[in-house]
């Protein structure tokens, strides 16, 4: 029997455009943005419908894609289609108000919530990996993540380096779909960088986009790289092909220590997504379907070798942060104990702006057509006219990030900013300023939408980093408000059994329904995570609760 | 400082009547359900706030109660409260055919989910534990499960006793909120009863309200009763003061087999909720603040010779039956290998059931007046003529079955009937017939709510026991559908790791409005019990569904 996930033969790009099949731009907006995550250029293995991160696909087969986008021309505006783990499962009556697709993906009960019944029931076909944006249809390439990356490393210059990067040196793995937005964030933010990846197609495809500047094959040559770029001054990013691990310990063994030292492989996934210490890739392919316990082993043990290098590191002055891929997690399960003696980059640098609901807020213009982005970019420059490191992120992102697929962008703003931007953006749609509907969404990783103790609430200053009431409420109440579609995962980023999250989108089609519709959702989504920050007891987000007027009940008994 | 969870000043009980305090019906209905099962008929342990299962609770702690009740008055018809296990957390601004009120409890990231964690996080005022209905405001006391124990022991007489259950007896453990229903159903569906329960005060309750027969404190007591009732053919039920697992070794000792064994201990909280052989009550309560580890170990190893005697029973030609209260994992986990080689009674005996939606439908008269619900059981009989089994039931609850708070009534019907049975009640709120509105729900163990690998999702047809996606599509729509409150829990039922389950609660006000929500939620909510089954392969749900008229969208390509 041929396997119902991958075919060869299938090339997907989203329609643009003003005219749509379906009978709403809310469903028209789903169907383009399921499609534009399988597009080519945004997804890295679109044929076995695979998005981003290990295996985090768009839908669980290529039947379920089909019928998916069948059922997305006939819905109706007061019928709601639901997904489960990537299959369309129902359609039910709901209401106008109502989102138009509801999804959860890959949630398990706790006791079973681990890679192998996962893996079990995904071969079975009962089950999709849903990651975080690749099945709830809101991934739109690295630049999703390069901002993400960008605050991350200026935030990290600002600490550590008197606000000034120059000279200083990354060293980090993987060049996958997230991790490729490194290099470019690295240098955006003054750094210079040494990726490790093992896949020279992910190198080629960085040096490509522009997102890495030069290859290096040995580990010698990318230190002489290093050097020439320190000694012209000009921040470079360098892909090094090599196994992280291996790197990693020889820099140590040879005593150079970088100033900053992280990792984006797909840790998180130990059978597909780390190639262990002198594996070729191929040999890993076979391996995994042959023996896939002994893969699992041989990765976590060479994650344990890195781990170790990297405390190495930390002890002789290097900044140590683990970038959110659960490789600390895997490296404790393999002995090394004292895994988490380095912190999470969210607790370390993105907690403060989570506690005024500031997060990965993104757009997606329908039309297909750069100029729309444009105009939104002006737009968002107008409405918020004092954030200087705003309008340059805006500025270098014009200038430096390619579009994948349907144009879109990303801008860090939080609950005082989200609504008012999205009405803008309807108004804009409205008047025909904009040649189509505007798509509004985040990631999962946002300050009121996931708990997942190694990563977004790690360290919470309460002790509540496991509590996930609080992503479920996230979602219920983007249901209620009336968002687009929502989406309930599990697993994402940090792998099974350690993170719960919830995704929104919501589409400004330009119409009054869609504008009182994005004033609620767009405020209430980011306030959840102000709330969860305030109950948390953060100062950050007490302040912000009390200036935004939210409606907390408990906050002022609790003073 | 005193514990903010005891007030014993505090006697709660549930406003009647046709005149409300809060804005609209919907959060009047909440404000009167959450007090109702606070109400000392109906909650356990009314001062502590536990409604039942252990320490299943309505609200965190007295203060979250009173701002719970404070907000629901000054709730306006669009905004939604947000309470997070047990404490209201956040109004936000929703729409008048959004839920009210948004409620997560007990909630945990996978690999975090267990009593341990729990239980500290629960101890630091973080948590609750909301079992099913506690926390989602929608217990009705023992009748609530006196039915579901019915069609159990209905279907077990069926299926073993060619229909006929005279001179049966049924051996179990347990008399608490929701095991205190067995001695009545079992009569009710004609076998007798020893039951062993080692609270007194539980056995005197159930006496008192009429749930059972007669009590004896010792087995050899017992045993003499039950041959004298066997002499006379009246079905009876003998509550006996003794510790399960004594009782059940003993049994196998003396070779004394009944036809049917089973249990309803809480053994799914093996810190509260089972006392160890050869302790007293309150040597276990001082222990418990003291070692809790001590007892929970003390405990499992109790379960384990229980169990083994249940097995030993089995072996001897006994009806074995888990009754969903996780005991066989417990005795598993202290070396019982087998536990599980007798099976859960929802495989056995109810997930037939399940296939066509039918599940625990309840209501309730707000206007407190009993009368009201003897005019909804006259129109149930009008509009299901042709179920001689549920008009049985229906006769039977109303002379047998003590109202407990507010007026309740609870019969197991499916996908074809919820709606058009609301609808009816909605009119005969609309025409005055009935005093007040009507507040429909159900328990969270139904069709369509819950994943509960060793309980109602034990031994799916595809294996997928574990897929937690189904719950959380269940609560999404129907957020999405307009119910009155919406609630997500993790833990109910058979403790914390091993089940999430949702519950839903619609009020029929007699507006048109609530028509129309009332049309779709108790469509939906059946309708994803239904959808469930038939994607597990279930031939009973597939022809339901196509029956029904269910949109499923890959059905049809599967046959
Ligand atoms: N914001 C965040 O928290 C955040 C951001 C980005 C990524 N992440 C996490 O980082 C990880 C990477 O994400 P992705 O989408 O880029 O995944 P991906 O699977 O697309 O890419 C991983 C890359 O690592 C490479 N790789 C595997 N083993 C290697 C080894 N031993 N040495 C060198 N390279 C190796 C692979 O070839 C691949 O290109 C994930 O775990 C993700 O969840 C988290
Ligand atoms: N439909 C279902 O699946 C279903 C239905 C009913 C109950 N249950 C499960 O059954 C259990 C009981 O529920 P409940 O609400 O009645 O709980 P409860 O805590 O109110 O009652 C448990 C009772 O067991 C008694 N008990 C404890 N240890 C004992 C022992 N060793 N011997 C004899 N008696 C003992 C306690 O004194 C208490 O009265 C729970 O685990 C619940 O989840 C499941």
């Amino acid at each position: 029997m041929s396997d119902p996930r991958l075919d060869t033969t299938r090339v997907i790009r989203a329609t643009t455009g003003p005219e749509k099949t379906a009978k709403s731009w809310l469903t028209e907006a789903a169907k383009r943005m399921l499609m534009n995550n399988l597009d080519p250029d945004v997804a890295e293995h679109p044929q076995s419908l695979v998005v981003y991160g290990g295996i985090g696909r768009a839908a669980r087969d290529w039947a379920c894609f089909d019928k998916i986008v069948e059922v997305l021309d006939r819905l109706e505006d007061d019928q709601t289609l639901l997904v489960q783990s990537g299959k369309p499962v129902g359609v039910f009556p709901t209401h106008p108000d109502a989102p138009r697709v509801l999804i959860a993906n890959s949630n398990l009960v706790p006791a079973w919530a681990n890679w192998e019944h996962f893996n079990e029931l995904d071969k079975k076909g009962l089950m999709m990996y849903g990651q975080m944006t690749a099945g709830s249809w809101i991934y739109i390439g690295s630049q999703g993540i390069v901002q993400g990356t960008y605050e991350t490393f200026v935030a990290m210059a600002k600490q550590h380096f008197n606000g000034n990067a120059s000279g200083k040196w990354i060293l980090t793995g993987g060049l996958g779909g997230m991790g490729g937005a490194q290099p470019l964030a690295g240098t955006m933010a003054g750094f210079h960088m040494i990726a490790c990846e093992v896949d020279e197609s992910r190198i080629d495809f960085r040096l490509r986009t522009g997102y890495v500047d030069v290859k290096a094959t040995s580990l010698d040559q990318a230190l002489a790289l290093l050097e020439q770029a320190k000694a012209s001054g000009k921040p470079t990013s360098i892909g090094l092909l090599a196994n992280a691990a291996d790197v990693f310990a020889e820099l140590v063994q040879r005593n150079i220590i970088p100033d900053v030292v992280t990792d984006q492989t797909s840790a998180h996934d130990p059978l597909n997504g780390y190639l262990p210490q002198g594996w070729s890739m191929s040999e890993a392919a076979e391996r995994r379907l042959q023996s896939p316990e002994q893969v699992v082993k041989a990765a976590k043990q060479s994650m344990a070798v890195q781990v170790q290098a990297t405390l190495d590191m930390q002890s002789k002055g290097a900044v140590a942060v683990d970038y959110g891929n659960n490789i600390r997690q895997m490296a404790q399960d393999e002995g090394v104990q004292n895994a988490f003696d380095y912190p999470g980059f969210v607790p370390a640098y993105i907690r403060p702006l989570f506690c005024e609901g500031v997060g990965p807020f993104r757009w997606v213009a329908l039309s297909g057509d750069p100029d729309d982005i444009y105009k939104t970019d002006q737009k968002v420059k107008e409405l918020i006219p004092d954030n200087p490191q705003l309008h340059h992120w805006l500025d270098m992102a014009r200038e430096k990030i390619h579009f994948q697929g349907l144009p879109a962008r990303i801008c860090w703003i939080g609950l005082k900013d989200r609504a008012r931007i999205a009405l803008a953006f309807n108004e804009m749609v409205k008047s025909g300023e904009l040649k189509a509907p505007i798509v509004i969404g985040r990631d999962h990783l946002d300050s009121g939408s996931v708990a997942s103790p190694n990563r977004e609430t790690e360290a919470m200053l309460d002790g509540s980093d496991a509590v996930s009431d609080w992503p479920l409420l996230n979602a219920l109440l983007n249901t209620a408000g009336g968002a687009s579609w929502v989406s309930l995962h599990h697993g994402g980023g940090v792998g099974m059994g350690y993170s719960q999250h919830s995704g929104v989108v919501i589409v400004a089609d330009g119409t009054e329904a869609a504008a009182k519709r994005l004033g609620r959702v767009l405020w209430n989504d980011p306030g959840t995570g102000v709330m969860r920050h305030a109950d948390a007891g953060y100062d950050i987000a007490k302040n912000c609760a009390r200036e935004q007027g939210l409606d907390l009940p408990m906050l002022s008994t609790k003073e």
